[in-house]
C-alpha cells in the first residue's frame, strides 16, 4: 500500500483532517494538498469573533491549539503532508487520473496524478443579484481576506452605519460583530418576516429579534434591498430597501447564504444533486468511487427529514474528513448523515438547534406540534439560575421527537440541553425518551425536573389532550394585533403581578390568581374563549385543569407564559410589571 | 373514579410530585400527604448551598420558582392536597387498607384508609459506628433542622476547623461550602485511597483532590476516623485517625452516605432487595400492586450492569413521582431504570458523570477500557475556552460505551457534554456513535471537532490498537513513584515547555519536539520503554504513530498529558513550566 498517491483540493476544515487521518493510519502515503488561496487550514467560523474584536489576530484562528501555525511548513513538518498553496485545480482527468493544477503564482500548469483524489472545494458566498452588489465597501465576510479587509476599515473609524442583508445566522453574528464591541449602528435587512428564517422557530426567532433589538440593531423584517448605489456627495453607499427607504451606510455586507463550489466535480461528470451539491455514498464516494468528497461541497442525507441536504457545517466537515481519511487507508467508516445541530451566540443569548423546525416538519408531512416550556436553566434557588425557552418539535401521530431548539443567557447551558437531544434523534426518539432522559443533577448545573424533562412531560400533556397550547405568536396576533372581543385573557399570577396588564387591557384582562381559582369558578365568563396566561405555562396549566374539571373547556394555554411574550417584546414595555419571575 | 383515596407518606420530592400529577389528571382523587417533620418539599440537594451562603434562606428551598412557599397551605390551596406535617406513619395494615398514623403534636392515633398507597419515605444518613459519632457538634447535614443548626453555630464565629468524614458528593460538597465563604480549616477524611470512590475514575479523581488541595481542603486519602472524644480542656472535638492522628475541631460532618428509610415497608411485608431499598416493578408498584414506592427508598435497575441499585437522586424522585401519579390516575407510565447520571460542583471545578466507571465496569465482568482526552471545552481560539478533563469507559469486546465523566471549570460545558451520552446510553451506543454525536456547533460553545467526539475517536484509536494508552496514575506510580529505570518519558513538546522537566529529570526526561521527531529516530533509545508525552496526548499520539512507522513500538501514550498530570498535582508545583496550553 505504500507509496499510495492521494491528491486533497482544498486545505480549510475537511482536507486537513482527511490528510492527518490518512498519515495516521498510512505513514507511507504520498498526500499533496492544493489550495488556490495562501490561507489554509483556518478556523471560518471564527470570522465574527475576529471582526468583533473577541479574537485579536487571524493568526489565532489559524494555529493549533499548541499555538503553531498550520502553514505549509507546519503540515510538512508535523504532519509529512505536502501543502501547494496559491494553486488552483482546473480540471479532474477521471481516465488518466490526473488533476490540472495551476500554480496562481508562476501560471505554470502541471499535472499531479492520484490513487485517489479527495474534492474539499468548499462553498462562496452567494452574491445576491442587485445592482450595485460589485461597488467596493460591499462584502460578504467568509473568507479571511475581506474580513482582515473590513476589519482593517472598521478598526480605522471608518464605519459609522452598516447594513447586514440578511439574517440568518452570519448575518446575526455579524450584527453583534459590528454592533457590540465597535458601536456601529447596524442595520440588519429580511426579506423574511422572522430573523434566521428556516432555522429558528417563530416563537424564538421572536425572541432573537427583540434582543437584537435591546442591543441597538435595527431589524427590518419583510423588506428586500432593491439597489446599491454610491452617493455623488460623500461617497457612502446608499441602500435602497423595498418597500421604500434608503440607508446611507459606508460597509454593506450580504449574508444570504453560500453555495458549493462544484464546478470542478461537474465538468469532471461527477454526479451532483437537486441541491447543487455533489453526490456522494455513507462512505463519502462520490460516483467516482477513486474521488471522495466532503465538507461544504457535498450534499447529505437530513436523518429525520430523509431529504438530501445542503448543510454546511465546520463540525461536520471535520467528520467527514475522518471518515474520507479512514476509507482511503482501506477502513469502511461511514458518515450516515446529519440532524441539522447548529448553535451561535447573538448578543447575550446562546443559541442552540437541533433537528427541524415546526415550519420544516410540516413541509415534510408530519403532523408537527410545537412544544414551548420556559424554565430556570438550573436549580431556581441557585443564584447564576436564568430562565431557558426551550422549544421542541413532535409528530403527534408517533410521537416522535422531530427536532428541539433553545436560547438562553448561558449559551452552555443552551447547547448542553440541545446536545442530548441530538445525541439521541438518530435513534427516533419519542417524547416519553425526553421526559426520561437523565439529566446529570444537581442545583448548579439542572433542575431536579429539568427544563428538557419538562419539555416531554409537557410534549406528553399536549399528545394526550390534557394541556391545549397556543403559540405565543398566535397570542400576539389575536390578542394584541386582533383585539378579538370574543376572547379574554385570565391571567392566573399574583395581583401584583397581574395589575399593569389589567390596567392597560381592561375588561379583556381578568386576573384570578390560580391558588385562589377553585373557588372562584363563578367569576370566569363562560361566552368567551379563554387565553390561560402565567408566568411560563405551568400553572395556567394546572388553571386549565381545575377549569377542565369544573366544566369550562374553552381555553387555551399561552405556552411559555407571560416570560415569552415579555422576552419577545410583545408588550409594550410599561407593560411588563415587575421583573420577578413569577 | 371520582373520590379514589391515597394516601402519601413522605412529603419531600417524590410525595409532592406524584401528589400534584395526580390531581391534575384525576381531580377527584382524595390525596392525604403526611410527614412526620414540620418541613415538607423542600430541595434538599440545595442543603450545602445554604450552608455556603449561596442560597440566603432555607425559605428559598422551599419556594416554588414563582415565589411560593410550598408548605401545607400552598398545597392545600394551589393543589387541592390535604398535608399532614408533624405526622408519622407507624404502620401499614394491608387487608384493611389503612395506615396508622400517629400525630406527633398531640399523641393522637388514626387509621387513614386508603384505595392506592405511596411510600415515599426517603433516605436518612447513615452514621458510622464511631465511638463519640453521637456527642453534639458531630452532624450529618441531610435534612434542614441541622442544616440551619450548623449555618447558625458558623454564622456566629464558633467554628474554626472542622473535619468531614467521608470524601463522596455531599462531604466533597460540604468542604466547599465550609471553606469557600466562611473560611474554615476544612479536613476531608476518606478511607479510600481517591476522593469520590465508587463515583468517579481514578484519573478524574486526582484532579478533584488536587483541587480540593489548592483551595486549602486539607484531604487525608486512606484514612478512617477511629474515635471522636470532647476535650477535657476547652470542650472541643477530638477527632483520632488511623494511621495515627489527632485533630481538634468544633464540627464534625459525617458524610458516608445514607440507607432508604424501608422500616415501614418491611414490616407491612412488602419485598425489598440486596440493597435493603424496596422492590418496585416498572410501574413503581411494590410487591402489594396498590401501594407504590418512589424516591430514595426503592431500588432500581441499572441500565449499564443490569443490577438493581440504590440510587437516591432527587431528579429520578421526580420522575418516579409523576409515574406513580399517572399510574394511580389508571395509566400506565413506566420507569425502567438508571444510567447513573450525576453532577456537583467542587469550588471551581463542574463534575459529571453518566453511566459506570472502569472500576465498576470491571466488577460486573466488562473489558473496560478507559480513555481519558483533555481538549478546550468551545474553540481554542475563543477567548473564554477552558480545558475539558472528559473520560470515557469504553468495553474492548463489543466497543460499548459504558459510561463517560468530565471535569472543567466550565460546568455546564462540562454537564452538557455528559447529558449527551447520558442521553444515549439506553440505546446501547458503540464508540463510533460517539464519534458520530452531532454536538450544535460554533466557536463560542463547541470545537469544530468537540471534545466529545474526540473522545469517541481516541476510543477508537485505542480499541483498533493504534493508541496504547497509559492512565495518567500508572505513568505516576511507575515514573514518578517507583522511578524505574527501564522507562523513559519521551516528550514531544516545545523544549521551552519541556526544559524544566528535563532539569528535574535528567536523563529520564527526553525531549525531541513531535515537529522535528521525523528526522530523529535515531536519537530515541530503543532499549527502553516510551512514556509518550505531550501537552493533551494529541501530538504524542502522531508522534506513536510515527515511530511506529520507524520500527519502534514499545511505546505507550500517556493519556491526557502534562495537562491532566499537572492538574493533578503530579508534579512538583516547580515543574509545571509555563502556562501555555501546549
Amino acid at each position: 500500500m505504500d507509496g499510495k498517491k492521494v491528491v486533497i483540493i482544498g486545505g480549510v476544515a475537511l482536507g486537513p483532517k482527511a490528510a492527518c487521518r490518512l498519515k495516521r493510519l498510512e505513514p507511507g502515503a504520498e498526500v499533496v494538498m492544493i489550495d488556490q488561496d495562501e490561507y489554509i487550514s483556518y478556523g471560518g467560523c471564527g470570522i465574527p469573533y475576529f471582526i468583533s474584536g473577541d479574537v485579536n489576530s487571524v493568526q489565532d484562528l489559524m494555529s493549533t491549539s499548541f499555538h503553531m501555525l498550520r502553514n505549509p511548513q507546519f503540515f510538512e513538518d508535523v504532519k509529512d503532508v505536502k501543502v501547494r498553496a496559491r494553486t488552483r485545480a482546473i480540471a479532474i482527468d477521471r481516465q488518466k487520473r490526473t488533476v490540472r493544477v495551476l500554480d496562481l503564482g508562476t501560471n505554470a500548469e502541471e499535472d499531479l496524478p492520484y490513487d485517489h483524489l479527495v474534492i474539499a472545494t468548499g462553498s462562496t458566498a452567494f452574491r445576491p443579484p442587485i445592482p450595485g452588489v460589485e461597488l467596493p465597501g460591499v462584502t460578504s465576510v467568509t473568507n479571511l481576506h475581506s474580513a482582515m479587509e473590513v476589519k482593517d476599515r472598521i478598526s480605522k473609524g471608518k464605519v459609522d452605519r452598516a447594513v447586514i442583508v440578511g439574517a440568518g445566522a452570519i448575518g446575526c453574528e455579524m450584527a453583534e460583530a459590528l454592533g457590540d464591541l465597535w458601536g456601529i449602528e447596524t442595520h440588519l435587512v429580511e426579506i423574511a418576516d422572522q430573523v434566521l428564517p428556516g432555522i429558528l422557530a417563530p416563537s424564538l426567532a421572536a425572541i432573537v429579534k427583540n434582543h437584537l433589538e435591546e442591543k441597538g440593531v435595527r431589524v427590518l423584517l419583510g423588506r428586500r434591498v432593491a439597489e446599491i448605489r454610491r452617493g455623488d456627495e460623500d461617497g457612502q453607499l446608499e441602500v435602497s430597501l423595498k418597500p421604500d427607504e434608503t440607508i446611507r451606510a459606508q460597509l454593506v455586507i450580504t449574508a444570504v447564504g453560500v453555495r458549493p463550489n462544484c464546478e470542478l466535480a461537474r465538468s469532471a461528470g461527477l454526479a451532483t444533486g437537486a441541491t447543487g451539491a455533489i453526490i456522494v455514498n455513507q462512505m463519502l464516494q462520490t460516483s467516482d468511487p477513486r474521488i471522495f468528497a466532503g465538507g461544504d461541497c457535498i450534499e447529505i442525507p437530513h436523518l429525520i427529514t430523509g431529504q438530501s441536504v445542503f448543510f454546511p457545517q465546520g463540525s461536520l466537515a471535520n467528520r467527514q474528513g475522518r471518515v474520507i481519511g479512514t476509507n482511503i487507508a482501506g477502513g469502511a467508516a461511514k458518515f450516515e448523515g446529519t440532524v441539522g445541530s447548529f448553535s451561535m451566540k447573538v448578543f447575550d443569548l446562546g443559541i442552540a438547534s437541533t433537528g427541524i423546525t415546526p415550519q420544516t416538519a410540516i413541509k415534510n408531512g408530519f403532523d408537527a406540534q410545537s412544544v414551548l416550556v420556559v424554565q430556570a436553566d438550573r436549580a431556581h434557588f441557585y443564584p447564576t439560575q436564568d430562565l431557558m425557552y426551550f422549544q421542541l418539535t413532535v409528530d403527534r401521530k408517533t410521537r416522535r421527537i422531530l427536532g428541539a431548539q433553545a436560547i438562553g443567557s448561558n449559551g452552555d447551558a443552551v447547547s448542553g440541553r440541545i446536545n442530548a437531544i441530538a445525541a439521541i434523534l438518530p435513534f427516533k426518539p419519542t417524547v416519553e425518551d425526553i421526559s426520561n432522559l437523565e439529566i446529570a443533577y444537581s442545583p448548579p448545573f439542572a433542575s431536579a425536573l429539568d427544563v428538557l424533562n419538562a419539555a416531554g412531560n409537557t410534549a406528553e400533556n399536549i399528545l394526550d389532550g390534557l394541556n391545549r397550547p397556543m403559540e405565543p405568536g398566535e397570542f400576539e396576533k389575536c390578542f394584541i394585533m386582533e383585539e378579538n372581543p370574543d376572547i379574554l385573557c385570565l391571567d392566573v399570577r399574583s395581583p401584583a403581578n397581574a395589575a399593569p396588564f389589567v390596567e392597560r387591557y381592561g375588561d379583556r384582562w381578568l386576573n384570578i390568581p390560580q391558588e385562589t381559582l377553585g373557588k372562584r369558578f363563578d367569576e370566569v365568563p363562560k361566552d368567551k374563549r379563554l387565553l390561560l396566561v402565567c408566568n411560563s405555562g405551568v400553572r395556567s396549566y394546572e388553571a386549565m385543569r381545575q377549569l377542565e374539571n369544573a366544566g369550562i373547556t374553552n381555553t387555551v394555554n399561552v405556552q411559555g407564559g407571560a416570560a415569552a411574550l415579555k422576552k419577545a417584546g410583545v408588550f409594550p414595555k410599561a407593560d411588563e410589571g415587575d421583573k420577578n419571575h413569577d
